[in-house]
């Protein structure tokens, strides 16, 4: 479905505010207020930068400093001779007042605000504070993002929080209430060839927040998929209305944590959110095909199915497997996830008892190729080879590997061919036993093969993956 | 409990049926009927004995060879010279009855059957020849295991039926129907040193079957905790019986597949089994303590719990991290997996209070300890012997690590040393982003600290341990 056609959509209005947000992620320049001069947390702002790149001016800010890592230091930010787009804040809690007004005067676009000590802190007083630095940034005329967060990370400007950020840009787009998940997250979506268009820690939240980031996300070209970590919403009616617009445009995978007592408690105190009711959350995730995720490692699995594989078919599924155990269980996964098990066409069959020995191995689907194919892969690639002629399949599941390091390497070469001249959705199965070695595994991930540990979780998020496609098909419909 | 207070128990019978069973385990001497000479899967069972040393007599027996891999060979069973306690049967499956009849004349006490093409391959015939089978072992006054089966794993008795098996022994029994599992699932916890007393692989169980030999390993001294992987049982009636003498004696984990219609079919492919009704098996696991698993993933989960952890405390978790955005998620996961998020004495707030940094920090339950502590690591450690201080507190979650290779081997000594010190349970997360180096985790596991890679996964086999406690403790009052 087009945004524009999208019933209930004014999308001129996410526009709108993506130009606010454009000197977040592609600013010119850089101040860095309150930077400290030794080994301090604050200081992995600077590290990002440099270790990234950062092509604009990066103006250090620090009353006594006249110098900090090789770069010329600032006594304020008004001492700061050019224009400067974005102004990180780590000064102490009692200082931000005047950093703001400084702000204003030197007309900046966007502020991120790393100091904490706010809402998450005291509740009360921490929201009054809030209230009055989104007036001070209003009457300004710029933004604030935070307080109490990490910023953004943005590749193609060049733009990290954190030292040791990936340089490659990809098509994610990650939302994230916590900076450190932020960091975390992307680099561990990186040791699997994932990567980001843009990512923000949005903190407390006490302008820009999450409903306009997405807004944003969803209107860039650069993004395909959004991930988003959060803790609690500040104002619900203005997300229900994002979700009206931009829901179904692109997926959203949302880890939504404050859902009981004991998170909502962890939250408040994390960045001050409200959770809100768990049974609420998960009507909006049905109205508006959120997929809801409730780790780390679904996220990454759900996020790599979508970002290898293109939204077609019926997710009719065939699994092909040496050891004949996981692929009983994955069979179970197929159906306790709402998909479908492939009934083979007769011609797939009658190739499969040609090509299979006789005993221990099924010629139905779930393909059982036996033991003894991990001595001669021909029994994996060429199943392989005449599922991926059955119209009658979707998906094929793939769960083995060779008995030698060579082996392996043959068994991954046979999976990339196959990929590249089937229309079928591939997935790799590196099943404990079986390839261990990343690099072995990491030419899968470049070439656009989603790996997983098991077929469970392959098939958990495969599963996924269609919902988010069938809710799109209904929308166009509508 | 004991065994011999358990209201319905007859364990007598349990251990009459053990006596059988023992040759299984602990056999003197070993024929290996149709081993072939090259390299073709029945040889693995010759690899596996020779490479973990089996220190007693292997008779190969194949109609031609006079010589296989260094041993001498025999033409039949019959002109083998000396007694043969087992006998794993590798022939083509028309020559397994002659075999068996051999075995029946040679007096041997417990056959294996690798050989397959039966009620996995023609559920009617199979169920015929399998029926056949076992009146000849009734008569020849010996047992059979199998057909299709791998047969069993005793590191005591360096008894192995496939290569490169662990030679450490521990005390997790392993009952599955599935061959290659066994080799994949006791591989894979050995890299996390978890160790096996016993495995037996039963595949279509035509005689022993998967209640008897769970009566064996509830009996047997080595085992303290038991596995399964299970695809149907044959005789419920038998199974049910089994589970009221067994239940609360040591936990059972069974992964149960062939739970929909697509395993189910899978499962009769197989090893010929029955799935069952869902909701039956739903009903079982409650009523007999049963801990249920879904994947090879939560297998080994649950099972590093009770390796490492005694059944004791009441659940009341506390969570120290590094991180904000995963203790948030962790305490959510505390609760819905039935667990209590520990309220902190007003001593350890204090004493919190003390230790850490004013702002990005937390001294409740989920403990905080703020991003710093990665450069400064008494944040994590004092924090964590605080806790174990704690009255209030049954379970410490810990997650976290050092910024650098040497801190996250202080890191680790600290956590070992508290551990040696607590009376606490300490559970580590070696999160995506901290310490990922296996041989620096690898002290944790050799020192009774269980390591999972997120909380959730922690909370979860955590929650399954404390269940099965309390399981015990009701049986105890009854």
């Amino acid at each position: 479905m087009s945004i524009s056609e999208y019933p209930d959509s004014s999308f001129q209005d996410a526009c709108a505010v993506s130009q606010d947000l454009h000197a977040l992620f592609h600013p010119s320049s850089i101040a860095l207020v309150g930077i400290p001069r030794g080994l301090k947390p604050g200081k992995v702002f600077l590290m990002g930068l440099l270790e990234l790149g950062f092509m604009g001016p990066i103006y250090p800010v620090h009353p006594h400093a006249r110098e900090i890592d090789g770069l010329k230091a600032y006594p304020s930010l008004m001492a700061v001779p050019d224009a400067v787009d974005l102004v990180i804040v780590m000064s102490p809690k009692q200082t931000v007042w005047d950093v703001l007004e400084e702000c204003a005067q030197k007309k900046v676009k966007i502020v991120i605000v790393y100091t904490s000590g706010f809402s998450e802190a005291d509740s009360t007083k921490g929201r009054q504070d809030e209230t009055r630095m989104r007036g001070i940034a209003q009457k300004g005329g710029f933004r604030i993002v935070g307080p109490n967060c990490m910023g953004v990370y943005s590749p193609a400007s060049r733009l990290a929080p954190f030292p040791f950020m990936p340089k490659e840009q990809g098509n994610i787009a990650f939302l994230t209430q916590s900076g450190s998940l932020m960091n975390l997250f992307i680099n561990m979506c990186a040791s699997k060839k994932l990567f980001f268009s843009h990512a923000a820690s949005y903190g407390n939240s006490c302008d820009v927040d999450f409903p306009e980031l997405l807004e944003w996300v969803m209107a860039d070209n650069d993004a395909r998929v959004v991930c988003s970590y959060c803790e609690g919403i500040t104002d619900m009616q203005k997300f229900i209305k994002t979700l009206h617009k931009t829901a179904g445009i692109k997926p959203l995978i949302m880890w939504k944590v404050g859902k009981t007592n004991a998170g909502k408690k962890a939250a408040a105190s994390h960045t001050g959110s409200l959770g809100g009711e768990h049974h609420l959350w998960e009507s909006l995730f049905r109205q508006f095909g959120i997929i809801s995720v409730t780790d780390i490692e679904e996220m990454l699995d759900v996020v790599m199915a979508f970002y290898h594989l293109p939204l077609k078919g019926d997710g009719r599924v065939a699994i092909i497997s040496g050891p004949g155990g996981p692929a009983v269980s994955a069979a179970d996964a197929v159906e306790m996830n709402g998909l479908t098990l492939a009934t083979l066409s007769d011609a797939t069959v009658k190739s499969l008892e040609e090509l299979l020995p006789e005993t221990g191995t099924a010629k139905t689907n779930p393909v059982d190729v036996g033991l003894g194919a991990s001595f001669d892969l021909r029994y994996y690639l060429d199943s392989l080879d005449i599922l991926s002629n059955d119209p009658n399949v979707d998906a094929i599941i793939i769960l083995g590997g060779g008995v030698t390091d060579e082996l392996n390497v043959q068994y991954v070469e046979g999976l990339i061919q196959a990929g590249e001249h089937s229309d079928k959705h591939i997935i790799s199965i590196a099943y404990p036993g079986f390839i261990k070695d990343e690099k072995v595994l990491s030419s899968l991930y470049a070439n656009g093969i989603p790996v997983y540990s098991t077929p469970e979780r392959a098939l958990r998020a495969y599963a996924a993956m269609m919902r988010f496609y069938r809710f799109q098909k209904r929308l166009e419909m509508r």
